[in-house]
């Protein structure tokens, strides 16, 4: 790894706005009843039509990221982009929301049939925090009102729902075990700076104070020098399957959130942590045999009830090549450059499809393909033209 | 593979009394609050203390099972195995069941604690379905009265939640998309010979008449030639993730079941039936690179959604042994014994652990170890000795 980053760059910068984007805008537009088809097949083709609420809200912040984040591009590329973020916007606002008992109450499905129809219930707080995104994102290009509105409304019922995020939906016995879970928080992180146009300022800074807090005091352990996925209410490890499970992608992702949240106070201090606990984490997670990141993992070595652990997923490579390049940007870790290299390597000559464009998001072990699907339940067109977005983009840093 | 099937015996009947018995009752008994340890590292100590009402009531039912299946054994063996069951019993009865609303309602939780504090909610049909095994065959050993009203009540409380089985759990949105799954009505149709002699013989025949027309009528797909895992409450394909899956272990095992059934109906017709949709699914489900059998796949080839599908599971492949004896015993089908050779070759040389004993669970796709844990949250005292003690059985049958 030379500390010529920018030469990097134009490969990040061509497979996003030559291969991952036109691949989703050829292939996952529903013009028949509108929103995104994810379900896609190697070549693109449509195997399955549900529509879950997660990636029809990241794909309309995508293309609404694009449009807002590359100004100077040609009129013609960015009026596409917000088109087809428009596109799923609308399938969203007509479609996506349950209506609560009272006005301020319309949490998102977590899915609905191609036509709309809800299929599965609220259940999941992660919809509302991908709406979020999505609404807040396309204001700003917009400066629609109602668009502001519903992510601001969404918002604020999120933060009434995170102590109790699954509601009716929860299986736990009540006081037996209360655990709760990082990624809430992790994403608080991010959310807080996505929408920070469109809430009051202390909001904001009391936002960005719990999240900071909650990620790097309480999920991380200092014991074990690691985040955990669940600690009890008061912050304490729980000898349990949920209290020992690691999530390496997760805890690597969140850090480059930290190192967000860190430049804009410009807190040093808390940036070198960040660092550390991203290098940290790919130590104890790389896959010495085979190389990559494994999925999950125990805190204490004993099995996981996940059997996916040992699986090499699109997003954990992804995210951890945003953190290791904004460490290094932001330190000057070396460190950072050095697993930089390693992961890159490893990461495109695994996920990338050079038959059919876009990227495989899920390989065995060895790093084979498991599944050759480009977009399903999970993966949409979300991590991986973000990630190359902000990798372009810190390879470009002077 | 030859006809002298007998010579197969010893293996089987040896592995059961000499290995599995043997490694539950020096690793599981928690002799501190009563019940069984389940989740057992590959020396058989014990990594996590959690107590499964699925796992707890299995290893009741094996142990009672083996007292009351084996007359002639010592009796000193045979009183260790029903304390085995006794003390596990003991500790359902005390702490397994939610209090309902009203008497008649008392499902049985998820999971609970070591000393038994309830930690899962009832929203799982199946602890009920393991709880009636458990105490139907235990009360068949001890005449214990208790025993007995404990399998018949729970057992009908599954009858009057069979089809709303998850309750207030559910995440479908009513009326959008309904499915119904095949584990019940396969579970009752080995449920009900299970505990025939606490039930009046016209629920027992009513309950078989319905599961043989659900199991080969309904779930059966006779332009497909396979069980689907979901269908429509009318019975049709749903061409969705759900209504696409096939679960090939599922399908064998029921197989069995509904073998039972014939020969205690002697229907030849319906015992060829279902040897043929044994031989169907396994010539769809075998893994012909690797060997083994799929966990999982999707009816038209698709990416299935389960992350896990290409692994190989110690249950899958002891039901398919059992199935396919049992299909060449009713049948003198020959292509039985043709894939019992291959499936046992390969589930003796992957799945027995040579150092410490007992078996492993979860191999992946190349039948190297994913998981070393001898038992887990799934992986109890179950599978591995009721298949041993039937397949013991089956080859030594003249």
């Amino acid at each position: 790894m030379t500390n010529d980053l920018s030469s990097y760059a134009p490969l990040y910068r061509d497979a996003l706005l030559n291969d991952v984007i036109p691949f989703w805008q050829t292939h996952s537009i529903d013009r028949t009843h509108g929103g995104f088809f994810t379900c896609l097949n190697r070549d693109g083709s449509v195997f399955d039509t549900d529509k879950f609420i997660w990636l029809q809200a990241r794909q309309v912040w995508t293309f609404a990221m694009l449009y807002n984040r590359l100004p100077h591009f040609p009129a013609e590329q960015r009026e596409s982009w917000l088109a087809t973020a428009q596109h799923g916007a609308d399938f969203l606002q007509k479609f996506g929301q349950a209506k609560g008992a009272n006005l301020a109450d319309n949490p998102w499905y977590f899915s609905l049939t191609q036509d709309g129809r809800p299929l599965v219930q609220p259940y999941n707080i992660f919809s509302d925090c991908f709406a979020t995104m999505a609404f807040g994102q396309l204001s700003l290009a917009t400066g629609n009102e109602q668009q502001a509105q519903l992510a601001e409304g969404t918002f604020r019922q999120i933060l009434a729902r995170q102590n109790n995020p699954k509601g009716q939906w929860s299986k736990a016995v009540d006081g037996t075990r209360p655990l709760k879970n990082f990624a809430l928080p992790m994403i608080l992180c991010n959310l807080a700076l996505e929408i920070e146009h469109l809430l009051d300022q202390s909001l904001v800074e009391q936002t960005i104070d719990q999240c900071i807090h909650e990620v790097m005091d309480v999920f991380y352990d200092p014991t074990l020098g690691l985040i955990r996925e669940n600690v009890t209410p008061e912050g304490q490890v729980s000898d349990s399957f949920e209290g020992r499970l690691l999530n390496p992608g997760h805890a690597i992702e969140a850090m480059w959130f930290i190192m967000d949240l860190a430049r804009r106070r410009n807190d040093r201090s808390l940036m070198e942590r960040a660092v550390k606990i991203t290098l940290d984490t790919l130590n104890y997670a790389w896959d010495n045999e085979f190389g990559g990141i494994l999925y999950f993992m125990d805190a204490k070595g004993y099995p996981p009830q996940q059997l996916e652990w040992d699986q090499k997923l699109w997003w954990v490579h992804v995210e951890t090549l945003i953190s290791l390049l904004k460490g290094y940007r932001l330190t000057g870790n070396t460190d950072c450059l050095t697993w930089f290299g390693r992961v890159h390597d490893y990461t495109w000559a695994h996920f990338p499809d050079p038959e059919h464009g876009e990227w495989f998001g899920y390989l065995n072990r060895r790093g084979e393909v498991l599944l050759p699907l480009k977009g399903g339940k999970w993966k949409g067109c979300y991590h991986i033209p973000r990630a190359l977005f902000q990798c372009w983009q810190l390879l470009e840093e002077k």
